[in-house]
Formats: structure tokens, sequence, C-alpha cells
């Protein structure tokens, strides 16, 4: 079944939108400014267009939803401010599946405008918001409508269960047990899927325009490797238990596949040059904990609530819920809670982020 | 204090956007259609423009939303096939309060996509649909980004209560009963908002685009003539009986005033003329039953639930729950059914609908 149906069906904020909310997500904004910073900062220098239009692709909805908006904002601001050139009219483009809660972010924004007006003054050009309800694996914006497309933890979702996969057996991603078949129809997924991404993107961005993308993906060549595998096996491993004890058929497990493709560099590299509409200025890999609360020890965020499998169960759960029913996920993350502990607390894990900036052909 | 604010107060589907979906707005859609049909057709015959952007001013959520894009769709995809031209794409901005439940509109956007394809098929260029929540009465859309713009029954809202119209006692909106300085006050605002909403428009419109409002309105020049006051005469009416039975505390309602416009033709055409960025092309007038069954005598639209107390209740409900307290609003309705059921005895009221069309001008 396609991803965007399936996340379709269930309710509830922050489980219908490709991105999460996580502690996570927000250490990869962080990380991910001086890049982030230094595109837009590049891209607007070159355009100076009176009107800058801007989308988040997989904007959830959240407390991470505005923050790169924001960070967007400031930066061409300040630019305008040192070239003493007006201040563009911002277009904000927010995007998700249609399932996601745009309802809050838009009752939302009245508050964020406030927050723009007090810290950037009234020398700031007006700034119009618009919700994009749709999938980004289809065109979803007019032609040559975009200046900077920004999207992050969202492009590592396909756009369904790899065809082919079936023999996966015990497995829910590609696993060191998968059979080769298996991992190639991942990997074929996420080519098909990558490639009509940028050719869609391709058509809306305007000439001169950029795009920054950051998905969770590996450092190895090897698409089993552990760092970017061993989530999904810990999930699997609290499956396979409820199977051991009938809680679940073992068909019901055999049958289900998560429908991410987490991509190596070279992977991703050879998508952006087969496909041809844009040039990559520049890669860069990040690291972070699992555990994002580890990555910011003197700031505090509440309660355990901020943890991996929190923020695993926001990205899961729908897809649980859709396949296994909604009786035992309670008991699937309850497990699968006891493994990431145990796994975390024999040393740190990491989640691997890629992070590109594209730039169009001209 | 300001209409969106009031209006964003209350949740629930249909109370918190400036439209509002019931039969009388489905009558209007129907009665305005031969106008909005040559507006289009005229307008894309000039420009047969490859990307066509078309926004719904106070779209509202529920069964009328879509109606008027799906109309606007074929009557260009006939254009298209007459002229052996190809379909453009299609960028659709839907607009109301950011109160307005969007989620729902999202939601069934797949299915009307389906419809639109089953109708038109595959010749039919993609058409992308956006959600912009705020006010109208301000800017919203970048500049030059609109080739059409369709707004029906919203316009009569006014942003705020006019100030200066404190001294309305016992009325809740014009009547033949209020001081001369209440009605200039009125007529004051409507002006003001009027005014700032075309030259707002006119700074979003490309040339050659064009705009069709319908509000409702009156015929007479009289702005206490019965025609447009007496429903909210009648409203007033079961708010004193409530005062005097010591429901409702009389200053409570001294302090209450609905902040709509019911101006006349001539006062229209007068505000457009002064503010110039529009030439006036067309204004029609359209009556409706308030109770828009009467209208539609040969079809079936249920039980009484369709009757001119809901189309009312849609309407003012936020105003007076925010006013006169959640308690006794059922109340309020329950006595206003009974003056507007006594008042249909006697004989079909109409409301009096203005269609205007405005062509920017170059």
């Amino acid at each position: 079944m396609e991803v965007a149906k399936v996340l379709h069906m269930n309710g509830g904020v922050g489980e219908t939108s490709y991105a999460n909310n996580s502690l996570v997500q927000r250490k990869v904004i962080y990380l991910t400014k001086p890049l982030r910073d230094e595109a837009i900062t590049s891209m607007y220098n070159n355009t100076l267009s009176k009107s800058l239009t801007i989308a988040d692709l997989g904007c959830s909805s959240g407390s991470n939803t505005l923050l790169v908006i924001l960070d967007i904002i400031k930066v061409v601001e300040k630019l305008c401010r040192k070239l003493n050139h007006k201040s563009p009219e911002y277009m904000i483009y927010l995007n998700d599946l249609p399932g996601n809660d745009f309802n809050t972010i838009f009752k939302s924004l009245d508050i964020f405008k406030e927050k723009l007006l007090d810290e950037m003054g009234t020398e700031m050009g007006p700034c119009f918001f618009s919700g994009v309800p749709g999938s980004f694996h289809g065109r979803i914006f007019p032609l040559q409508s975009l200046h900077f497309v920004h999207s992050s933890y969202s492009l590592h979702w396909l756009s369904k269960v790899p065809e082919g996969a079936d023999n996966n057996k015990g497995n829910i991603y590609i696993s060191s047990t998968s059979p080769l078949n298996v991992v190639k129809a991942y990997y074929k997924q996420f080519q098909i899927d990558f490639s009509l991404f940028l050719k869609c993107r391709a058509e809306e961005i305007v000439e001169g325009g950029c795009m920054i993308i950051t998905f969770v993906g590996r450092k190895s060549d090897n698409p089993t490797s552990k760092e970017c595998c061993y989530i999904w096996e810990l999930l699997a491993m609290a499956l396979n238990d409820m199977v051991l004890e009938g809680i679940i058929k073992e068909e019901k497990l055999n049958t289900f596949n998560i429908p991410i493709y987490y991509p190596s560099p070279s992977e991703v590299k050879l998508e952006v040059i087969t496909e041809g509409s844009f040039v990559m200025n520049q890669l860069e890999i990040s690291e972070v904990n699992w555990n994002a609360r580890d990555d910011f020890e003197s700031e505090s965020f509440g309660d355990d609530g901020y943890n991996v499998a929190q923020c695993m169960r926001a990205l899961a759960e729908p897809l649980l819920v859709s396949h296994f029913g909604e009786g035992v996920v309670k008991e699937i993350f309850n497990r699968y809670k006891k493994y990431l502990t145990d796994r975390n607390s024999k040393g740190r894990t990491k989640f691997i982020n890629i992070t590109i900036l594209l730039a169009k052909r001209s």
C-alpha cells in the first residue's frame, strides 16, 4: 500500500506526517544550520528577488515546524540590511501529507508573525503562509514557483513498500539476514522515488533556486550495515518475541516491511547525477545520538518522554496500527523500549544524517 | 474586538469561517454561475496562461467548499478543448480564517481530484491545492500572483464592530430605531474595509486578472430598510424578550452589535470607483428565499435541519457565544427560530444578493 495512504489512516498530531517533532529532529535542524544559512545567503545574494518563495517539505505539526522558517527569514533579513536592500515579500509553503494537522499550524501563525515582527522590526516585508497537502513523491507546486526548498527528516520515506520484498522473513527492514532480492528491491524503490522527487522539484524550482535536504542515511556502502539497520532490528526483535508468545501471527510479521530507505552518500550522489536536473554543491554527514537528550546535556527537556522510543513511535505507529491492529501496539512499544534501553546502556548509538545542497541547473 | 479574533474563539466546523454551508449559499452559487462562467471564459481567453491561479476567499469547510472550483475548472477545460489549447496547470488557493477546518478540506482533496479526472479526463493539466489562513481584510497573497478571485457570501463581514456604534440600544444591527450616528458608523466601517480589500487584491491580482464577489446587500438606498435589517431585528426581538425575562442583562444586549454590513448597489459602486484599482464590468442583483428550500421545491434536502435558523446560527453563533456566553445560546436560537417561523408563515422573505465583476485596471 502507498505510504501516504497508510499514514492517513490514523488521526492524531504527529502521527500522520512524514517528519516528527522529536529532539532528534531539533538537533538536526541545529547541526545543519551553517550549511542552510550559507545556501540561503548565496541564493538570495544572486537573485535579490522582490518576492521570495520558500517551501518546507514534510513540515509536520509541532514545536519544530516553524523553526527552520524563522532561521531562514532571519538570514535573509540580515543580508538585506547588510546590502541596504529592501526586504522581500515572503511566501512560505508548508507541505506535508493531507493527514497532517494543518489546523494547529494555522492557528499558531498569528503568534509566530508577532514574534517575527518583534525580532525583525517593521522593515521586514510581509510574510504569507500557505499549507500544501500532498505527497512530495509527485508534483505539488506550480511550474517554476519556488526559490528555496527545505526538507528535513522526511525524504528517507519511500512512496510505498518495495515490491518483491515479501520474503524478508522475521525482518521488517533490510537486515543482515535479508535475502539479496529484498536489499535490491529496497534500493530500486529508493532510486525510483528519489529520482521522481528530483524531477518534480526541478519543474517547480525557478532558475537560480536551490534545495537543501537532510535524510537519515548511512556512511557505509553496505546497506545491511548495523549503523542504519539496527534500530529496526530491535523493533523486529520485539515483534519476533511476540510471535513466539503467540500474540502476533508469524504470517503477519512476515508480510510487514517498513517503507523507508537509509541511503549511502554515493547512492544519493549517483541519483542526483543520473537524474541530471541539479548540481550537488555540498554533501555533509552528521551524527545524532538515538537519545538526542545526550546531545543537550546542559539543557532541560522535562522527563523521559523525549527519548528514542517516543521518536520511533511517532515514526512507526501508524504503520504498525494499520498492519497489526490498534490492540497490540502499546505492547510492541513497551518491548521495543526495553530493547532500546538495553542497547543504549551499552554505549551511545547514533543516527547518521546526510545533508545535501542542490542547485538547479540552468 | 476584531471579527477574525472572535470567530477564532470557537471551534467546530462551519462556525469559524466567514462563509457558511447553507442551502442559501448553494442557491447563490447556482444563481451566479452564468456571470462567473462568462467572467472566467473572457479572462482565460485573453490570457491563455500556462498556469492559472484561482483564489476562493472565505472558502469555509463543507459541502459547498469546492463547488465553485469545480465549475471554474470545467469552464476552462471546455474552452481549452474548443480552442485546441493545452490545458493549464491550476493553482487553487483556498482561503478562510485560521480557525476554519482546513484539515477536513485537505482530506477530501484526493476524492475531489479523482472526480475531476473522471469528468475531465487525462488531458486536463495538474491541479495543485493550497490552504491560505488569514483575513482578506489585509494582504494574504504575494504580489501579482492571482488570475481569478472568487468570494461568495463572505465580504459583508466587517473587520470589526464599527467604532462609535455603542448607543444602538436594543438593536444588534442597523435598524429603523438606530440613532443616525450608528448608521453612519456602520457605513464608514464598510467603506474602510471594502476599500482596503480592493487595494490589497489589486496588489495580488495580475494584469488581465479579475474578481467576482457576491455579498448579501440591499436594493434600497435606505440602510435601515427592512429587506436587509429584518433578519437581525428578529434576533434582537428574541434577545429583548430574554432581557425582559431577566435571562440576559440589558447592558449586555446594549453592547452587542453584529459586525456585518449589507450595502446597496450604489454604495458598492462608489467604493470601487473611489478606490480606483478595478473597473466594474457587471453588477447583478439576485434574490434567495430565507428558507432556501423553497427554491429547491423539486429536490429533496432531508429534514428541517436546512432552514434559515440554522443558516443564521452558523453565521452568528460564535459572536453570540463570545458575548453572551455558551449557556444562553441554545435558548436564543430556540426563540429566534419561533420568530423566523412566524415571519416565514406570513410570506416569503428574501436575501438580496449583489454580485459584482471587477477587472483590474492596467
